[in-house]
Order: C-alpha cells, then structure tokens, then sequence
C-alpha cells in the first residue's frame, strides 16, 4: 500500500522547546558531538489504491491545513513512498 | 551544517490516537482519498563540523534511547542530509 509521507518542522526563527531538552539531555548520555537538535513531526498518509495527481494535491492540503500551523510550522516535504521503501 | 535525521514511528501494532484522530478530521475537510494516518516524529541533530563514524553511532544510540521508546516505537531513519537537501 503506497503511503505519503509529510514532514513538518519547526520553522527555524521559532524556539523549540522539546529540541532544546534533548539538546540538552544529550550530553548527560555521553553523546557530545551535536550543535543543536530540533523536533518536528512525521505523518504517514496511508493510500488505498493509486496515488492520482488529485490525491497528491489532497496531501499537499491536508499538509497545511490540518497537520501543520503554517505560523510556526513548514512543511518540509511531501511525498509518495512505495511499501518498505525508504 | 550538516544534519542527521532522525526518524521514530509508533510500531504497526501500537494503537495511534493522533493518527486516528487525523484520519477521523480529514473527511471533514473533504479529503476523501486516505485509508488511515499515523503520526510519528521526526528530529534533527545539528552536527557542527564533520560527520564522522562515531557521531552516526551516537546518533544512533540517542535514537534508540533518548529519542524513542522501543516498546512502542520503531526507529525508521538514521540518516545524515546536507544543508538545504531533501
């Protein structure tokens, strides 16, 4: 079942709280080697059948509607990716 | 600055209120053509200077401790993207 995969961040001007705790917690684990850390968020679109163009665009709106708030949000990326892949 | 990205799902049979809560909202918004959605996280780990062997296994070990729970959740990427790629 092909998915569409939507990326959303925080945007960069934008403080990020639950980024700065991991930044922070990294270093009590031992792992010094990061400047900084940022969290965002994963949606996987689960497809029934083909992806049409349409449905592409029904991503696209959903991205920016109701998974994002474009005022502190950007959406990094939509796309389509087969079973297993990636 | 290079980045390494870092992705976390719930695990295919973990219950996903969010993602179901979406699934639920779409419809609503006349987005008809989506089977189900599951919500995940997705960080970004700043790496100031060189990308080395050692700092892609601490990321690996922040992921498979501090960035997810693995009763729950499955770490699907552990991959290392230019500035401005993807």
């Amino acid at each position: 079942m092909p998915r569409i995969v939507v990326d959303v961040m925080p945007k960069p001007e934008i403080l990020d709280p639950q980024g700065k705790a991991i930044a922070g917690a990294l270093p009590r684990l031992g792992l010094t080697g990061f400047a900084g850390v940022r969290q965002g968020k994963r949606f996987e679109l689960e497809v029934a059948g083909e992806v049409t163009p349409e449905l592409l665009e029904q991503a696209r709106s959903a991205a920016s509607t109701l998974l994002s708030n474009p005022v502190i949000e950007d959406v990094t990326r939509v796309e389509v990716i087969q079973e297993d892949a990636e």
